[in-house]
């Protein structure tokens, strides 16, 4: 059965969690660039993770192929010892979803993402160029579905989604957008309206934002929706850090990004209250972005357990709120096997002299020099290494 | 060459991560029960994460056969489906050890750990008996050297070593108590001594405490043996997450644990400080145990690479100190690439509701709750579970 | 001059701080009845605090008449060893207020506040009364002109101005509201509405919230009246304690709340920043309540003397931002003596163990009780009593 | 009767708090000076200090002559627009006190404490000197006893201890150190060893730390005592801030000294616990120093009533644990009216952006520019002055 098959028959689609984050910590993923040549050099690692998600739940495999189009491989990749081609990486993302899929009852979705042609102001024609030697490869292998995603701009999410479109195939489309809405100011609302209205069956979020500021975007976004008497299936996938600080372009502002975001992590108890909120407010696709690790995606598979009918498979290893605690040595460890103590828990940081929030850029960055780096970012690279090293902030 | 060729040369020695956890969030493993039957099961998780950890740097890969004594897999293992006997868990994880450190330069350790036996208060011979069990396999299967590692009582520690020291192999042993010592009262000094003496030629802490307080443990342990007038290397393998606010029994007894301990997990920068604070105390084997992913090992590898030459493999996805940033697209998150920003940065939780620490029990459990289950401890497992239920605590 | 020609002519009109907070410090008034009587029983104490009020740049000195009335010191006052009578506190409160705005230049506001009898529904002649009482005393006393303060309700406090304009004298009204509005759902701007209409010349809010969310809750009424076309000055005086955690009700409903606030209190660096903030937003009767000490108002009159021209007679014992320490013994020391220092720093608590924002009652009283408690209200006290001794929360 | 009648008797004796701060904040004294010339400019305001503390269980009030050695009043006093003599200040400290004292029943004592002399390495003659012109109004005065406080280096505190012995009456000797010891490195029980033998009847600490730092010292003296076979009363005057995380000088060095220290301050259930550690210590003598608020004081007094058999004075304002508010209006606020509520409670900061801890100069003070002032603090003011302005720090 296909995603919308699926979807319109009232089902709960679980979609997976974080790869970019995830590989990094494995080692395959070099944080900046992020590019996916791992699918490539390391299938294994790759194949490894797909399996775990499946195993926890996932009802959808998207193919590894985050910033994999050209112009951003081109761009970053040249760190990669031997060059490879954006075709061979993005051939090697579908061939390791789908032969892990088969191992179980999932979706293969092809995936596309915001390109460094738009944000250097390329043309409409030039930038759905990019998206369309993607969608090449998703056709030659036969993808189940589409999914345009990460977009911090509508205009560039609804080329992309015009470009899925040509394949007949079903298309999602999800923004990495706060409530304040994209970065052009359109409000999520609108940019929902016009997601659905070039096309995409199923709309959301993604990234950017923690679980419960990504539900108060897709609410936005249902509004919008229903005001324009439109139809579409809801969907997210935020981030698995708590953001409650940070401003309109999300996580990446906070000091704390890329590699400062332990303490932010959420539990799985975190989780299994997203995964009921999603669900109460009519959200039927329901996964994760960079920080889900498989323990994440059980938790939405475990906590929606009742209305779906069944457990994942990986909920073998797992005793549904802390109930394995009930074999443990110390009987004041077994006393924690029940769900009200995990639900109520306030867990500490163990960091005494940390705060409990950070403002964006409120560290390190000072006004100054960020004012004059945003000033100079118009001049060279070069250039603004300089004035980096010679002022070393 | 073997452990001790090395060690006696002065390499630094790198030990790898730890399984348990790593695998539990992986779906692979069952909190509470804490048993390594995925040996079995899934060969194929347990060899993707020694292959993370030997591409991280890991010199040793340890045989993942934590509480894999018959004792316990019997206690304990019954909520597996078919019934997999000790030996096939054990053997197997030597053969998949094995398989991985031939990918690369790396040693395969046979490991023992507490056992139920002696918890119930049996007697030595029959303690042993268990130890032994587990030896004939490493024996069998031709592991390069062993370790008696998570031992809460340094008698129990003593008879394991005794046991490995049968084999002719060279033995460290590791047990995971704090700056207070074991359970019974013994300071660390003289668990130090007494394994020394007993035949381990490598002694240090693993588990239960974080980076810091454990090398103060083995600070102690190290002036015992001086004092002592006895020579041994120096090991540790800490946690990965940050407990300064614990008791004597570690971090089983924070309110956090196992399944609320996010905001307590280590940064790859704090691992760049404990290596070097561990290099500089003399130690030359330095691991991690619970929480350690593969990408914390490689922090070990990349603190310690001028003092032995060499980058490991998986930094090849990785910039020192953020380096890789200097790739990013926005130009304040470039200016993060540099060494002073991540080494002075103070991570926030992103949870404005909790404290930055917790005490031992002070959540969830009264102390009338826990001193009644300290004392029917005494009694039968049934009968504590029927108060409990009575209780509800 | 009187209040309305200094105001109208633009001058800024610095009010007094907490007299009850102050007081039950300084161990004059008892924290539950929050009464009076120490005009009576210590006026040294209260004439002491207008002082330090009046040197630190107050320009008004209200009296010390908070919760007066007849049947609230009837209610509240039976502790008092030699009942005292309503009418004694109050002139009492007049004659100190009035010999210590004699020596300098300030005026005496009488007050009137929230009435037992409003809340036990008695009906307006008879809550008329209450406050008619009090003013004949504020006539007798000759007082420069009068404030309403202290309404959870606005319907009472129009019925307060409705007495107090009876007068002839100008009338200023507070409530002690946030940017909900008042109990019975009233928004801000309609408050201000009502008030005005009823003959305030001056409105804003007072007590219950912090300094931010106080200036949200004026520029709310600040708005209702343009968009009424109605004229009147704008007058606030917060908390001087952090409650961004707080619900409808204020900080009554904080877990902290009376005798825990302390890492609350803001310090005089936030009350520059509050005073600057209420000037921007055109707020001219800039003053304070619980919590606020004498070097609280001193800190509004010191951001505010470029404006104003002239510093408070306190600044001869206070350099401005920190000035006075560049004659500190340790040079570290005197290295704070400057703005930047102050304007930045983040304070810490000192309690490792504590949260930074707490849930209204989301500590000691379960839900359940809460409940419980709401709901036995309308029975005896002496049943409700009962009712908690026996259940113990 | 006499205070070592008193102690000798076994009565607990109840100091008074902390006057430069609690003045400071009421507008008469300045921070970085910390001269106590409001005892000529402001009699009112210090008279009535005296008797918030007499009414709040103090039985000794300490004469208001903190650093009002001639030496320092010159050094610093020159901001006072008429220069005030030395000897008016302290004559008009003893008149003070000793009006108020006989109000109630209540000693006085005056006080010396350290010098700008010794700390410009002037000579033993000299820096006694300065302490005998003090001593000769306290004799004219004819006060009750003497005390010398606030010392920094045993060795001053010895001659000051050999000065007011020659006056006959019992003195008492605290220093403002923690359980490092003091300036030179003396341990504290060393420190008090060598403040009895001098002739001090009376010893302990005052200031610099929290009251359960110093408390941890009077133990390390108490202890030196016993072993020294030495016999003498102790005595604590602490903080009433939170310090755990300041280095060796105490709180001066903490980032918030003296203007951000509000999240710091203790509460009243603080203070009750302070009190029963200290009499269960052995310590008779017990009072507060900066930060101590009356209410601080008055804690003391209701914490020891079972011991002493009374209340203070200021108690009929104040229900003891809260009971005052099982008559406030809103049940859930009267169910706070119980010992175990504010016993428990961990009060929030209302600061989320805020750590609960802050480094001793880890905060805009760079290392580097410490080392710089340290170093410089030999050459000229003028110099360090002009440095500070060069460098902006």
């Amino acid at each position: 059965q296909g995603i919308l098959e699926r979807l319109d028959a009232g089902e709960i689609v679980i979609g997976d969690g974080g790869f970019v984050f995830a590989l990094e910590k494995r080692g395959y993923v070099k944080a900046g660039p992020w590019t996916p040549e791992a699918t490539v050099e390391h299938p294994e690692a790759v194949r490894q993770l797909h399996r775990e998600f499946l195993r926890a739940g996932s009802n959808v495999l998207q193919t590894f192929t985050f910033y994999a189009s050209e112009d951003k491989l081109e761009n970053r990749g040249n760190y990669v010892a031997e060059k490879i081609s954006c075709q061979k990486v993005n051939e090697a993302a579908c061939d390791i979803a789908r032969e892990v899929a088969n191992e179980g009852d999932a979706l293969v979705a092809g995936g596309v993402s915001q390109t460094p042609s738009y944000l250097s102001c390329k043309d409409k024609t030039e930038v759905k160029a990019a998206f369309r030697k993607q969608l090449d490869v998703f056709m030659k292998k036969n993808v189940d579905f589409l999914i345009a995603e990460y977009f911090e701009h509508v205009e560039e999410a609804v080329w992309a989604v015009e470009v899925l479109k040509e394949s007949g195939k079903p298309v999602a489309a999800t923004m990495c957008i706060g409530p304040e809405g994209d970065m052009h100011g359109v409000p999520p609302g609108q940019c929902a309206v016009q997601l659905v209205k070039a096309g995409a069956s199923i709309v959301g979020v993604n990234c950017h934002f923690d679980p419960d500021t990504s539900l108060e975007t897709v609410k936005l976004m249902k509004e919008g929706l229903q005001a324009a008497k439109l139809k579409a299936h809801l969907m997210s996938q935020p981030l698995a850090f708590h953001t409650p600080d940070c401003g309109k372009q999300g996580f990446i502002d906070l000091p704390e990004f890329p590699f400062g975001l332990e303490p932010r992590i959420v539990t799985r108890w975190d989780i299994q209250k997203y995964a009921r909120k999603a669900y109460d407010l009519g959200i039927r696709y329901i996964g994760g972005c960079c920080g889900f690790e498989p323990y994440h995606v059980r938790a939405i598979a475990e906590e929606l357990a009742p209305e779906r009918g069944f457990l994942p498979e990986a909920s073998e290893k797992h005793g549904s709120w802390g109930d394995s605690l009930s074999m443990h040595t110390k009987p004041w460890v077994r006393a924690r096997a029940r769900k009200e103590y995990w639900e109520n828990l306030k867990p500490a940081s163990g960091r005494p002299y940390c705060p409990s929030m950070s403002k964006p850029d409120g560290w390190g960055v000072t006004k100054g020099a960020r004012e004059l780096m945003q000033q100079k970012e118009a001049t060279s690279e070069q250039q603004l290494k300089e004035l980096f090293q010679k002022q070393k902030f």
